[in-house]
């Protein structure tokens, strides 16, 4: 089988990366990649680095001719093109943040506009892959989860469900630079970023709460509330994240340990590390992997959860291709680095 | 006036630090800089930057001559050192974890074996300077605080005395490469660094736990639990620590930050920062501050605060400059950058 | 003796460097920092390190109360400020390349435009202050030199001048990213230059060619052709030049070093290493130095030479206040980092 | 078909680059990865993202049952090692410099000592496959070439070939840090690094010079002479070569980019630019590419060429895939990204 595929919004990192991911792909085509600013110009002019793939215009790209479009732009437009596909015959993966709450209050509340295609919220899947699983081989749309969110997510999982954590959950992260995008600002320049390094959005400011809160509420009837406070690190990529988890009677942080490696066992991607062992960017870096560590916090009631991955892909891209194996029946490590 | 002093343990980046801060402070003459291993050269053929000061034996140290010695040495080594120059005129500032901690068992559960020194316990002043400075004009001895543990105790201090918070505050603390010393592991290999994170001595299990409970129980009834999460960050230098407080009844954030601006207001060293901006390494770098930010947490009885210093300056040879300042009478900020 | 100051162009990173340093020079006083676009902001809202300056509109500065005005700003905007200036008072030191070519059509060669004052060439001075020293008490407008261009004249003025040197010579230079600007481009984006390295303007087709040139010619009769090569570092600050520097008959390394040596010896800022050591950064970061090694070619008839300072002190705000000093009697070291 | 491999020397950088090059290749069962100093453990032990790959002792690795051995091995212990193996069975790829030369006495000049098996070097090929590709699937010990001369060496030969240059071709090299190795060394920390770049090895004295300096010499009648500086870039890895190649009469920069657009049109791993734009690093990591700039010096009779790959893969474990593909008959491309 050979999935026809396109992708909209190239020239951004997570533009970048899909594509690099699907032109090494044994079984999918790669049909068109679109950018509004670059059209006619080749993916290489963008990045030295990049495949040589032409660029089109978006209302050039022969929808009718693929299976599955990815979005790479920005929010409300990505809201925009997906209903303008999904009329069309291809099913969309959506790596925006457009399709991931499901109620249209919350989208006007943390985006400060008006949904574009609200009627389509409820038909969404959020594709954490691991937990949506199920869900995916009837998906005609999936929200492609945020980096932060699934480093937090993915090993909360397990214990929310469970009921092995309620309370306040502390989530202090730290993200590379390309999570905040290429078009230049003051706080991606260079001289700005190295040896530097600053918290923003502290508390629950920042928009991967809704989302967070969203996926908690759906798995415990007594969700974890989650304090998150994001960090600028001077990387290029890869997000790592320390959680500290209060647990339940009964609970301590070896039974966590065991409740993560067994939950986890099966899967390709998500490794739990033998206790004691700390998750690193040097764990996950340019793979499909989360990696996760359990500890111990020193005191009773509490333990302390450390998560890696890498932004551009288990983050976005990689992700989104794991989602498209599992919708099509692909065997879900398909062109990726487990 | 002017003060002689020598350095023992010149060729570490926090002896670099300290000659550097020596030799342009206009109240010091530098007598001496002593150096086991590197002694006959000059201070530059270590580090091309240093100024050209010669380098002597330990034992050539000119001990009499000095009002003032600086310990850059490793624990152990550094207590008998101590020990002898106190025997022999100079007072003393211990730049290692010899001094910090006053009970011997402490020291033996935390350094894995006996004291060298332990009748000098007693007697060493720990030199938070905000917070000893009633005690460092009659100090002989004083013990300089550790980088991490300035940066988790001085925003805690005016809290934990009033009882502001109790129950577990958690440091989540991320430290440039200095930090770890100057002579070479894998660990600190720059391709291990670069484009890495690192998580590591999770929970209570970093030395500084000890002088942090120590400080905290000398300044409240019921202190805090600190759970402290270092992380290796990469840059060469500068810490940031993320706190996450929880608070006591009748305590918001808005009062955290007005009881921080208040109990700082005159300090010259110590920066509370607008409500709702955050400390970043670019506040501090190079400089002898410590920057503090409060943050709401999102929910109540729950505060964030961040805190940033440069691990050599004010986490080191800035504060030990600080702290001989105070010892000899001279106004603190001689010499240094506020 | 007090200099009062001001600044144009306070918020790139030149003008921060300099604001920095003049708040700490023992003889000037600061009166005003000029900045258009972020007039009624502080200093520190620009940059968290900086001093808590005012920023005022450039056409509010008391321009009669100076007795030096600092520009900062873009070429063309310079030189209009600079006459505007000169008219009312205060000497002017210009960090920007308007008054460095003495020719209004090498200007419009270069720069693409004609000169907004070209009345003025004629009376500035090249500030390139190791050779410029005698007309600097004199001047009333002096041109400080270009970062690339000082770290390639001043070694090889010695050597051009006593016809050491002639043929092409080599100048592959390498730079930080301060020197690019603060203004946030793709090519400073973080994710761009980490991990990257990039040539750029190869050959003789950079600005500071001109001014190359034109010191060159008016040191020699036979003047070397410069070929210079300037490439992107992924660091914040600093300049590093390896020149290969064909030799006349008669001459070798060892006598090039005699040479150099000789004619450093008085020097403050200039170092020239131990034969076969070679400067790199380290040597000069954050100081005023320029730092020069010589070393072999490993055939006869070339040597090797390494030139290296820090951009933003050195090659910008150092030497501009190197310059000021020597403008006002002052010892040229007062208030820098030898 | 299958080729089985073995690696002998698993945990440096090359090592590592190695195994995930090999894991990865569609045509090769890796049978062992061997490791003096870390036998017993898994590869994943010594390097966080690696493969988990058992690592086992040299001497209980079943040399009768590979096809071919690649030695990551210091020099000297590599020569031992595969003169033991040429007399088992396997083919040999060598990725140390011990059978690059095949002069003894320039190995005992450059290397400071015998040849531990001078009876091989005659039969080694010197592997830059694009120019020993005919001898490739007869050989049996093949001498990968050096990192920094295979950026050197790869655009000169069209050029030394024809006799278009000749005199001193200036090569100033720039590498990241894995080149440096892997064993902790002061000048590899990374609080020394980060922020420096330094010159080394300036001159004629690298060890480099031994192998560019044969080929020359066997690809050209009047070879030039290479005058090489390389440098230590803050990088992990990757190397951009500046070339100042000095033109023959009729040739300009021009005709050297139509010349090297030429040789290497049918070449997938090494791709000419368009004229004018340079190589940066960018191009090439994490790729068997090396890309070449071709651009005017601004005089005549010289021309400079940029020339970029990444030191561990065409520098190194991707060119080692590579003549392995050749040696074996399989498409050069197979299993390595162009």
């Amino acid at each position: 089988m050979t999935i026809r595929a396109g992708v909209f919004g190239a020239t951004g990192y997570t533009g970048l990366e899909l594509i690099a991911l699907l032109a090494a792909h044994p079984d999918v085509a790669l049909r068109f990649a679109a950018s509004e600013s670059r059209a006619g110009r080749s993916l290489r002019d963008v990045h030295a680095g990049a495949p040589d793939v032409p660029l089109i215009r978006p209302h050039d790209a022969p929808v009718g001719d693929i299976d599955v479009a990815f979005l790479c732009l920005p929010h409300a437009a990505s809201a925009t093109t997906a209903a303008w596909l999904l009329d069309r015959g291809p099913r969309v993966i959506d790596l925006s943040a457009d399709f991931r709450l499901r109620d249209p209050a919350a989208y006007r509340q943390w985006y400060g506009a008006d949904h574009p295609a609200p009627g389509l919220l409820g038909t969404a899947v959020y594709g954490l892959t691991e937990v949506a699983r199920p869900l995916l081989p009837g998906a005609r749309l999936v929200a492609n989860p945020g980096c932060y969110a699934t480093s937090i997510l993915l090993p909360l999982h397990p214990l929310a469900g469970v009921g092995a954590t309620r309370g306040t959950v502390i989530a202090d992260s730290k993200s590379g630079v390309s999570g905040a995008g290429r078009v230049p600002k003051l706080h991606t320049h260079f001289v700005e970023v190295a040896e530097n390094f600053a918290p923003y959005s502290i508390g629950r400011t920042h928009r991967h709460i809704a989302e967070i809160d969203q996926a908690l509420a759906a798995w415990s009837a007594a969700p974890p509330l989650v304090v998150f406070s994001p960090h600028l690190l001077p990387v290029t990529r890869g997000i790592l994240t320390t959680l500290y988890v209060p647990l339940a009677p009964d609970w301590d942080h070896a039974r966590v340990h065991a409740r993560l490696a067994q939950a986890f066992a099966g899967e390709p991607f998500v490794r739990v590390l033998p206790a004691g062992e700390a998750a690193t960017l040097a764990h996950v870096l340019r793979t499909n992997r989360c990696v996760v560590g359990v500890h111990p916090a020193g005191r009773d009631g509490l333990a302390i959860v450390t998560s890696a991955l890498d932004n551009l892909v288990k983050g976005a891209a990689g992700q989104a291709l794991q989602n498209m194996n599992a919708m099509f029946g692909l065997p879900e490590t398909r062109g990726l680095t487990a």
